[in-house]
């Protein structure tokens, strides 16, 4: 197949390679022009803008930072949406909010092209390895014709609904689920270690129990080591991921307890001076509440 | 070893016949004799009073219901505080408060008595097959010696630290985290379907990606098939437990904001007539709270 | 003084009256052309547009909806923007987000216009009597000059100080203890009900102690009465004021946990089909959550 | 009438010396006996035990500072209850929690006693004055019998209901509304402070406007001049009043969230080492949260 790919950043850059690595014929853009130079050396073609990218692709991937160069890749000018072919499809790997997914679909309904939502779950290692999840949301049948390629990224393609936007929501609500037990985790932390217990032996008898997911592990691990300056994601992507949650669940008029607590240990986190920390910091907001220094 | 066992319910019951089958020569009690009589067939003896069951062991363990008939079993009339012999101990695995374990350590400290807390994690057919997590905390010697006994009730036992109340802390923790799995899986579900996903598939995501510890499947699925009527533990029994985390948070001036969002779920299910039901039920009142019926 | 007034709704037809009864020569402008028109023979000058408007004026109020129509009459097509005079100014009374201030005060500096927020307390009828508490900030020379038109509004104009943005977040704030206020009220009135009190003894207590001031009173008597149809300000107008002031709270890195429960509140109202009534009816999910039906 | 009263603490002693300036015949009791030693020069006999001063008197009032103390006083031995004649009243003004009001209620309806709650809102000083509000709780006919009594403490008697329960309810969910709105102050000064606005110029705005009652007056002017150290109530006491009203929530089922928080905010403040200053204290946890120092 003929793929096109926009957005080669640190989780792009290895999805993208992996659909070169089965055989597809790859054109490649960046926007730091830098990053798409490598590829070439790979075999791939790289596009001087999304709208070329798009020309000559039956499926163009974006993986971009956020709502504003999503929306500026796909509607702005020389954006993926000028050079979409007839039968071709969009397939928004991004992480966005619900707004800016309503208008990727549905701009691309209007100029009557078809778009698809494929979020996944993993971080760049996992992306190399094709070893992500990938949440898919769109036309069954679309999705029938994208399962070779998503399947580069990982080999399980969970497909949550006809609405692109489902799969956004799914995405949204994963990473809210990494916040929500770091907070978990950090009462029940704060509260045993006030009581002279090490929070690594909680840690250890959690994972060595019922609470053996990876999210316990990876974050409680960054948690009871104080590890809050690996790199990692900052308390500010926290803070948007959570923001976009929340105001999905003012589309849909659900109260979101968890949520709100999660956003509140965030600001104040920013407010602390952590705001470039990796978010397990907001760990240190917990511990301060509760006198423990 | 000789070894006596106060309270023969739906845990302790099988914990005991794990000890008898071990070779351990058992008495036990239990308030209605007819689960004692049981264990006479099986070649146990039983005592009509804890005082009794102690009079003649090295270990006693304890595992009843609560506070006060934890209180009652050891240091009312005819309690294991008026048998238990100079060099045994006294393990209790009840969950109970921090206060009443704070009476329990400091009552057979007046004494002259040993005392451990040994709490466990899962649930009667782990108790059954010897898998249950234990997690001990008393004095390391009075531990090593304890150590073959624990080892009757599951393979892992966890050293939690010298002061008994940190196992009993440990243990109110890990079920908070039970609760605040619901809860957080509660928000999650009400807003995909809202959405128009269908809850199975958010859950079916999340236990085959990075959400998949036995919390979450365990819990997850009883939420998702909306199986409130199981014979599980009833939303009484975790507005006791988390009554108890809550309690233990004030004792140490701990803020636990996500334990006081569950208790309010839990409430509020009570007022809704639910007080009998599984506790997962406290997802009704997400979904109310966001106009599902 | 010859002044300009943009936006004749409920509280801006008042407050344009009040400065024309003061002698102020006045041009008015509204969307909808027949408010304006009560106000030509009242002897008002009526502009087609908002430019037209402020072109001949000393002082343009604008006295709008939201953002989109303070943004829209101000640097829009024939804004006030526009046409307003060298060294006339723009005193913007809308309730607005930290964002659109910002926009307003930035968007009239850079084309070296004076700017200044003058938010108001009160409903139509304290506009009508000139009764209104007004919180103005912005360059305190320009204050000085505008306190006799400000005066028109009301008695006390209260500094907030030199940045017009503070006074728009006094506003936000203001207007967040009203909610707040009514959920703790809430709270109290439900669980006394539970416990055999009607809520109206309770607000007789209340109001008649230390719990007397209009916030109290007002809002109340409201809930006591269940009057949630009464023509009042609406759940959604409670959903987008609660929401401008989190987002403050996120511009300045300050958690607001009394808010996000509100929030949550009130989209729990928007999800029990009760959008359009008095947002005192925020008091009913309260009620729900309690057992009261 | 013959009056008993028990306990002399700071809001005893001037409310029993409002009941003999009214003529009335007294008996006092002080654990301490100094404090009871004023009252003989007054004119007032001293009895030794509560059930003395219960012995001779129509009415005996109990003013106490907790549960343990009420009920050590009352059926404790030498308590109220072995004193109290056939025909005369117990009526306590303790704040005490709900569980012990029915302790009160119920261990006198046994003994075939009559009882009533009769609580007080206001400080010291107003007792002095005979200014305090009463909210009396029992049945109507000995609510008339003590009515010229109760208004020797303040003109306004409330008359809560026929349970005394209701009137300990009124007191504990009053109190709450004191925290509450300490809360709701604190972040509306923490984000004004954050955006460059001094919090006495909002507080200024609030009691200036619809914000006036005593509750913001009082409780806001300590706040703004951060006066932590005046002779006040203290965080534990806020504690124990907070934990009042949220097992009064236990009890009826009803979800508290605002009082969950300000639980959170008081247990955090005896983290910081501020256990024994006044409760408004609990501002320095909001504005920490925020950054402010």
């Amino acid at each position: 197949m003929k793929i096109g790919f926009v957005g080669l950043g640190a989780m792009g850059h290895p999805m993208a390679r992996r659909l070169l690595a089965a055989g597809h014929q790859l054109c490649v853009y960046n926007r730091t022009a830098a990053k798409a130079a490598d590829f070439a050396a790979l075999g791939a073609t790289v596009g001087e803008t999304p709208a070329m990218v798009a020309h000559d692709a039956d499926i163009v991937f974006s993986m971009l930072l956020d709502d504003a160069t999503t929306e500026q890749a796909t509607f702005g000018k020389n954006g993926i949406a000028e050079g979409l072919l007839p039968n071709a499809v969009h397939v928004c790997c991004s992480t966005i909010s619900l707004e800016q997914a309503r208008r990727l679909r549905d701009g691309h309904a209007e100029r009557g092209q078809t778009y698809v939502s494929a979020n996944v779950l993993g971080r760049p290692p996992a992306a190399e390895a094709g070893a992500l999840f990938v949440m898919a949301a769109g036309k069954s049948d679309v999705l029938d014709y994208l399962e070779p390629a998503l399947q580069c990224f990982g080999p399980h393609i969970f497909r949550v609904g006809d609405d692109p936007l489902q799969a956004n929501l799914a995405k949204l609500s994963l990473n809210f689920m990494i916040y929500s037990t770091i907070e978990q985790m950090a009462e029940v932390f704060a509260l045993n270690e006030k009581a002279g217990t090490d929070p690594r032996k909680i840690f250890e008898i959690m994972t060595g129990s019922f609470y053996n997911a990876p999210v316990h592990k990876n974050y409680g691990k960054l948690m009871v080591d104080h590890a809050y300056d690996t790199p990692g994601a900052p308390v500010t992507l926290g803070l948007k991921d959570v923001g976009m949650f929340m105001d999905a669940g003012g589309d849909y008029g659900v109260p979101l307890p968890y949520a709100a607590i999660v956003r509140d240990r965030l600001l104040s986190a920013v407010s602390a001076g952590d705001a470039d920390r990796d978010f397990v910091v907001l760990q240190e907001r917990v511990r301060q509440e509760s006198g423990l220094t």
